[in-house]
């Protein structure tokens, strides 16, 4: 059975491991973590070979249930679960309900299923065909059924109240099904705590969903822009405040560097990583810096807050790039970017000033494809249209959103979670 | 220089091999072969990592000047040549003119000008701006700038005259650009042969392309269907009587397993991979037979034109396939397959069959996909439209395409063309 061992706590952040995982209880997982994203149980555009190529990869691999729901027939046939199915038998596999990146449209849950989108349309959940789902999935973790369709700030008391006793009901459905269930008997089941934005719903969720034999707790309808950051934060840091050390906490859908390090502030220990996979879909990649100690060679001994020399030749010169992009005029057309979606963790590689720019996506990055190729070559296959862009860009954003979260983990340890949070600020303004 | 040696001749069928081929002069490639096909000189969806998995690459690398004469400015500043640019440094480049896939709208060529289409639209090409293209691209052989609009059947004997005078003038002016080029003094020139389907004019453009300088013949305007396939075997055995036995001919757009197998028998050496792309694209995989000597181990010791035991297994599985599939009722609408591109040759795993197929692609098959994935797998992709499953079907396809040409010079080695003409005719019903 998998075990979480906290060895640092600072204010509510947690660093620790989590043991025991995996067939042979071989594996673990260092927290706080994300886990491995995939679409339909692949990795986005990778295959296991080009996975491989990536460092630092999530021991655990995040699978979600509606876009795999309505493959069950297929998978019982199949008989050997998702994991084998999808070539990912040597990972730890944790299921979720809903993608973080496309949840479906709401207004479809009852008092007795739950609906999730796959791409033939909707697919009603109850527990049993949730749970008959689950034995032939056969993950180590899974969330439990849950009404997570409470729209904070839009949706009543009421409706908030409802989606709390819901999904207990529906959780203590799923524990009676599990318990006579050979297959199953031996996961661990997440349970979700819900209510929206109203404080004491989140708590007794949280109560109630602690006093059941679950093994870990998803912080459920964090993601979106309804609530304010301020809010969001207030709820997280009183639920977490009801729950057990001994159990890690989920969230989904929460993906922003700036938004990561608040959560883990708030006690959150594992995240999903759908956002370094939008970022590519858009054509963007990662560039923010996450170096939260002085570099040696240049900072002289003493705590520099200040960006490293590197980002700051990378800053300069992508400066001098847009200027010299005010003056120059290209044939091409420019393809459609929608500038609102652009974070500052990112550059958009879609953007006319990369056409000549020959650097590495991110300069001293050791990742697949700062090692190989251009911004340049990355912007040219862009513009063309060739899916090997998506490649490229999910490669070097996975690898620099994992490393992300060895910084989160190291200034953790060290220490020095305030300065990785002024790098990371700093960049967010 | 490339040199081209003849090992062994049966009927027009040529088997040799090109010497002397990239920057020292050490590479090599049998003939016949295909090249690999790129668009927008990269492999289609393939990081270098995963094309290294595939068995039987060729050494040639085959780029179109349709979908880089936009990039003129900035491969000229990046001076390094689009080899290096697209991380290929370390293969054999060919350039042609256009797309075998997508070749553009005609209509469009005058007497000093071609137009080739680009992602941003349409590109003039003088030979001045051709060549200058040329000098910025550095590639090791290209093909000359032709008027290779001339359509089959609907063009007047006057327009199919016009494309040889055309055709052989802007071959002369790139000859003497070349001659004063320094940068592409050692490249080999790729001389078009063109003149619709008129066998005066097609002899003409083939004996004054002869005559000047060029390293090799692209036997053009052969793609397509309005031209009859005897149309265009007559032509073609014609065209290369006419032509020096110790230069390699090319084609473009010819690509299904029976058509190679024809214009190799006209004295064909060189054809591109486009095709395995294109069926990729469809969402299918190639699983013809092309095995032309009796497995020994079923055979008995007598040459057996049957099919092989795997292939019949093959096929009966899939019968019993279909008809399940005729009775049992599935959930998920059915994909859009245009029945009329799928040809004898692959299987489309778009189709409901495929659900709970869980054999790999091509049983016996070694290639990445087949080693690690099942058909339900490739199928599951399709329907999810996970971009993997073009990787994965174009990574299969590409190394069956390749391995099909293995035998093709297998054959011809053994004296057993007809037995491969035989076994893939079978298929071809």
């Amino acid at each position: 059975m998998m075990k979480l061992t906290i060895s640092k706590v600072t204010g509510k952040a947690r660093l620790g491991v989590i043991t025991s995982l995996g067939q042979n209880g071989e594996k673990s997982l260092e927290v706080p973590s994300c886990l491995l994203y995939t679409k339909t149980a692949s990795p986005p555009h990778l295959t296991h070979d080009t996975l491989q190529t990536i460092e630092g990869v999530p021991p655990v691999t995040h699978v979600t249930l509606s876009t795999l729901a309505e493959h069950q027939e297929v998978l019982e046939e199949y008989k050997d679960g998702i994991g084998k199915f999808a070539g990912l038998s040597d990972s730890v596999l944790y299921c979720s309900v809903s993608d973080p990146v496309t949840p479906g449209p709401s207004g479809y849950n009852t008092i007795k299923t739950v609906s999730v989108w796959g791409s033939g349309g909707r697919i009603e959940l109850t527990t049993q065909k949730f749970m008959s789902l689950q034995s032939a999935l056969k993950v180590d973790w899974f969330q439990c059924l849950a009404d997570g369709e409470v729209m904070p700030g839009g949706s009543s008391k009421k409706r908030a109240k409802k989606s709390v006793d819901r999904s207990l009901n529906f959780l203590d459905e799923c524990l009676q099904l599990l318990a006579k269930n050979d297959v199953l008997k031996d996961k661990v089941v997440i349970g979700a705590i819900e209510g929206g934005d109203l404080l004491e719903e989140r708590l007794r969720s949280a109560r109630e969903t602690a006093k059941r034999p679950v093994g870990g707790f998803l912080l459920d309808g964090f993601q979106g822009t309804a609530m304010t950051q301020e809010t969001k934060l207030n709820l997280l840091t009183s639920v977490t405040a009801e729950l057990p050390e001994d159990k890690p906490r989920f969230i989904h859908g929460v993906g922003r560097p700036d938004e990561i390090l608040d959560c883990v502030e708030c006690g959150v220990d594992l995240f999903d990583s759908s956002f370094p996979y939008e970022v590519a879909e858009r054509g963007s990649a990662l560039t923010f810096d996450h170096q939260y100690e002085p570099d040696p060679e240049t900072a002289g001994g003493h705590l520099s807050p200040d960006r490293t020399p590197e980002s700051n030749v990378l800053d300069k010169a992508e400066l001098c790039d847009g200027e010299k992009n005010g003056e120059e005029k290209t044939k091409s057309e420019e393809p459609e970017i929608d500038q609102s979606q652009i974070t500052s963790y990112e550059i958009c590689l879609k953007e006319k000033r990369f056409r000549e720019d020959f650097r590495p996506l991110l300069p001293g990055c050791t990742c697949y494809c700062c090692r190989n190729h251009s911004r340049a070559y990355v912007h040219h296959l862009l513009i063309s249209k060739e899916l090997l862009a998506g490649i490229l860009l999910i490669i070097h954003n996975f690898q620099h959103y994992f490393s992300f979260f060895g910084s989160v983990r190291g200034a953790l340890r060290d220490g020095k979670l305030h300065v990785l949070k002024e790098v990371i600020q700093r960049k967010a303004s």
